[in-house]
């Protein structure tokens, strides 16, 4: 039996795109015996969860907010799959992979995709989205909140009220913000929003927190065409987590959602506000730090800057694609420091650097650039 | 903060349908540091689970076999969606909750299906399926080898012969089945199955065990028409699963992959014949010791009982849906014992006791009968 590897995984200082590390709380609730899904004291706690990620989203009024049993791709599919029918506009903002992706997604949904693209490191244009939507009359308009290819903050509210004027949903991803900086899906008029607990709120990948407005709940319920995804059909979902019948859908993944529920009480204990604070506070620390090392950001305009995920363009001595793919995997082992390489257009030309929920402090930039500084002048 | 409840969980024995009782070392397993999903020493411990997956599934010559990162609710929508094109015909043998449900998520694929019903409690006739098939030819044959909500074990190399012979998919529901008893998938000509985690492999629900035949995969990536859920679709999931490049699709779950890692090393070191004995004989044990008392199994032949998960009638001093229901709450809440309700048409009429891996046992035996015998007879 080879044990030793699995058992006892080697130390890692999480700095990609997420995984990011998890507090040893987290892991402490993880490792707790399992309660059943319809157990009294298993539904008093996913009550409690589905609160704080109502809060944590801003979504108080939104009619259904729950932890989806899948990862934050699969988050994304169900914000699709349950808004769109076959034929139906949806309009898309572009600017990196996952806005790629939710176009990919929209399509295999039967939509009629219209983009609206941006540069890779730059925002959308609140105006091209809007003229874009005036043009098509869409269903949905979607968008990435927080690009985790880039690292760029995308501007939300402009958007999202021109969709509202036009009687569209706007669906947001929210995968690299939830838990890093304020969120207030009800003051945006968002109409559906998934994230990932992987990010920011430092927990295992596994879950999607995903919310509903109430008017893309009632959409969904009005439908004639059954919803093509029984497994992310939100209007059987709520059969399990809305409502007091508890009507069995499939089994909660309990241990996942021991560790969201711990993983939501310290960022409430810390206060999101002054997380988002810390989070800024680390990224301005990462560019200073290795500004010298020849490293600069991505994102030219300082107000795009996603704090928990800095996109650097690489310094001369590392370009090329295997070079700064063996400085990474120098990194990891004699390191023990993952950083992520650039997605699509950008691969082999960035790194992403996530500082996100317990990472985003000053200890893990200092261990990163003293680790870089080792490799490279050395 | 209202810690305690969640984060010290009752102590419960759970006889339900699953989750079942996971093992300390699982538990153990799932609290060890995060590693990133696309770090070496992680994707050497995927490979390893998803040889011990194939392993398990008897499914050696299979393409793709891996822990789909979903409950297993999820698998059984991958392999609808995956095999089935809209229109095309589908042959489902419903003899409980989990056939019905294939029948609906069938519909949602936009297949055309045709149903083979047989009584709860007993098995498909493999002759009404072989008409069927003959009659409406279909692409894809479903059936549930283990049947979670009626506790029958339906007989699978016949029925899927005759769908072999006539061209069609062969898809299995191995929920209850996988890591109870051995499963021949190669041999018994399955095209595609799923499982979950939290039944016969004692770890905590959250992972969809799913396994592709050589056939089914080519004809995925044939097909012309993209597989409606870009999270699901197999041809993009083995970008990461199957080949060298390990190409990022979505973020694997890595806690719960280091559960099913030392849960599927677990069930390795006891064998699976050996496992599957032990799973008789507690149940052979359980039928034995309720009997006194008035339970008796709603499946009459004894050659299709299921020992994982075995469906008592309820004796007449529990009849009627309340008695059984608060008897089932002083169960957990007095004794600390989960047992399951009936599902659908049996709801109020059986019970549902599982069995399953680590509490495949006399002792949990024992101390149902003693928290029975105390509720019913003082």
């Amino acid at each position: 039996m080879k044990k030793s590897q699995a058992s006892r995984p080697p130390a890692r200082l999480l700095l990609g795109p997420g995984p990011s590390n998890v507090h040893p709380r987290v892991l402490e609730a993880m490792a707790q015996p399992l309660l059943g899904h319809l157990d009294p004291a298993f539904l008093a706690l996913m009550d409690e969860t589905q609160q704080r990620l109502r809060r944590l989203f801003g979504a108080e009024n939104h009619a259904l907010t729950l932890p989806l049993s899948a990862t934050g791709s699969a988050g994304m599919e169900a914000c699709f799959a349950n808004l769109l029918l076959p034929g139906d506009a949806a309009v898309v903002g572009v600017a990196g992979v996952f806005g790629e992706r939710m176009c990919e997604v929209a399509r295999r949904c039967g939509a009629d995709v219209t983009r609206v693209d941006a540069e890779w490191g730059d925002a959308l244009s609140a105006a091209a989205m809007g003229s874009a939507i005036a043009r098509v009359q869409p269903r949905l308009v979607a968008l990435v909140h927080a690009e985790t290819s880039t690292g760029v903050l995308q501007p939300v509210e402009e958007i999202a009220a021109t969709a509202n004027a036009a009687g569209a949903f706007t669906v947001l991803d929210c995968v690299t913000s939830l838990g890093g900086m304020p969120l207030r899906l009800d003051a945006w008029g968002i109409d559906a929003a998934y994230s990932a607990t992987q990010k920011c709120l430092s927990c295992p990948p596994g879950l999607s927190p995903l919310s509903f407005s109430p008017r893309a709940m009632a959409f969904v319920r009005e439908r004639r065409r059954p919803v093509q995804s029984w497994y992310l059909d939100v209007s059987l979902l709520a059969g399990y987590y809305g409502g007091e019948a508890r009507r069995y859908h499939h089994t909660a993944p309990v241990s996942a959602i021991y560790a969201l529920a711990e993983g939501l009480r310290i960022v409430e204990e810390e206060g999101i506000e002054a997380r988002a604070a810390r989070h800024r506070q680390a990224a301005d620390a990462l560019l200073e730090s290795l500004a010298p090392l020849g490293f600069e950001p991505l994102v030219s305009e300082v107000a795009l800057r996603l704090p928990p995920l800095t996109t650097l363009r690489l310094p001369r001595l590392i370009s090329g694609a295997n070079n700064e793919a063996q400085l990474r995997a120098r990194l990891l082992h004699e390191h023990g420091i993952e950083v992520g390489g650039g997605l699509g257009a950008l691969e082999g030309k960035v790194w992403r650097i996530g500082l996100m929920g317990e990472n985003a402090r000053l200890e893990a930039v200092e261990r990163l650039e003293a680790a870089l500084h080792t490799l490279l002048t050395s």
